[in-house]
């Protein structure tokens, strides 16, 4: 893991204003349920979906980023009044730039959690940018070393819930 | 965990006619399966549908209370002959009186399991009106702490047979 | 778990010409999804149909015996071609004596595996005819004791295929 | 597990051109989900895509081999790109010329990960060919010792995932 100080670390999470989370492997535990006519289902947890309104109350907006383009993430946004939603994307890290712009904020204003190796990029440049990043517990072990947070929980099983109450305890100054 | 002594425990159980529980985290192991139209599946445990043929044989109804309103739920509750069935419930304490009084009965006379922080308020009121409370293993930290009893089983996987078996063994004096 | 010798046990299995299996919690994770519609879906396993022909090969067939009536059930046993299916049983141990009529074949002749108290009855009695039990490894405690082999795979796991894997191996006098 | 030299892996590593995988306990957990009409659905990981991704820019393709024929797994195969698709496949280790008949490769030049006993006579061939072998963590006990590599993820969470990226790694001289 990345190791900030704790004072740095409640320092991001008072500016932080928008939370992006990738989906599959965060919000799903990876898994895509197909039948003979192509990809049904996704499991989500109503546990994630609880840390979003917690994190709402508290300021905080919520996207999704995923290389995916399925509907059912899409779904998913609308149930939780999610409207930052960046589907398809191949290079996180390229998009960032309009994240920000749509959301009018900068990137020390961005938390980021993911699990897999094309959320690198985007951790990276957000960690450049004094934002938070964080992964699951089973997110690939190159993700969890460039977390500064690795949930106890795993995804599709509350590990954005975990990440945002961190960020909540952070600026709260119980972390 | 709250604790009590075992003559407490059993006291409380002897008085237990209701039974309330959560539905998601509970009943189920917190995920919901989307497709492309929407909110399309939940998954419940026949081992908790056992449970509550045991406890409505030793004269305990079970109810849910959840802060959702989805339809799987309600035929979940149909097919276990559950009648006391409270949907779309933002603030559970709040509606406490309504289901006593639903109920005829008092405070003392619920059980109540949950998994998450909204179950929090309902759960203090019962253990000051002298009820039973419990938790499944994988709910959040401060809810097995406000909890008489945390089941080794998780949420979807027993967690509210657990804790009916548990009361059933303290009415026998097993527990 | 009931304690038999190695010889005892091998001298059982050289005779069981069918083998039982509850359906939830043995051939499932105990789970059954639910929509707004009702009832859908249940899992099972790959590693268990394969243990069945297994089984098969040996002049072991396999039958199902459950109190439930869905017909996911039904559709799985004709996958497996398994012909003795026994849907809505309320009392297991009562439909011996016409499952033995059926099969043609005693007690000691038969295997069965379950993983809640309403196998127990069933257990016994085919214990005390000297054939063989199993269960799953998240079985309910009191199966697990009444059983003479408990599986290191969970139900919907393959618990089904390590209960028959392990009557195969005692028959070759490997177990 | 079988035992050999980093040299030696490296050496296969790097002349794999085809990396075949079981269907059912490598690319799911092994479950399949039934309706009252019938099989539904099976539940693959997203993760694995990624994996063949990898695979595909490093100049090794991807070929599925199962003994079962639902539609479910074609679908998932066309979303991957996959061509090379063997389903209803009795004997795998029969069909092992063949397959390398349409991929205009030798088997040294072959990778082969599975699960059940039905996988063992492949990889037996494969690793006598001098190719490599895999299984997930929670393949059967006599597939984990027939392997050169065990992954540390089961069935459906990325056992594929982990073989292939083993692979990449001993290309690099990083394994």
């Amino acid at each position: 893991m990345v190791a900030l100080t704790r004072a740095e670390l409640a320092a991001r999470a008072a500016r932080v204003r928008l939370l992006l989370t990738d989906c599959d492997g965060v919000l799903t535990d990876t898994g895509v349920y197909y039948s003979a006519q192509g990809e049904e289902l996704k499991r989500f947890s109503i546990r994630d979906g609880k840390g979003i309104e917690l994190l709402r109350d508290a300021g905080v907006e919520t996207g999704i980023v995923t290389g995916e383009k399925s509907g059912t993430v899409a779904r998913r946004a609308e149930k939780l009044r999610i409207t930052k939603l960046y589907l398809g994307v191949n290079d996180k890290q390229a998009l960032l730039e309009r994240i920000c712009a749509d959301a009018g904020c900068e990137a020390a204003e961005l938390a980021y959690i993911g699990d897999d190796v094309n959320d690198l990029g985007i951790m990276r440049a957000i960690e450049a940018g004094q934002g938070l990043t964080g992964a699951p517990q089973d997110a690939l072990p190159a993700v969890k070393e460039a977390a500064m947070y690795v949930a106890d929980a795993r995804g599709g099983h509350g590990a954005l819930r975990a990440f945002g109450d961190w960020i909540l305890r952070l600026r709260q100054g119980h972390a």
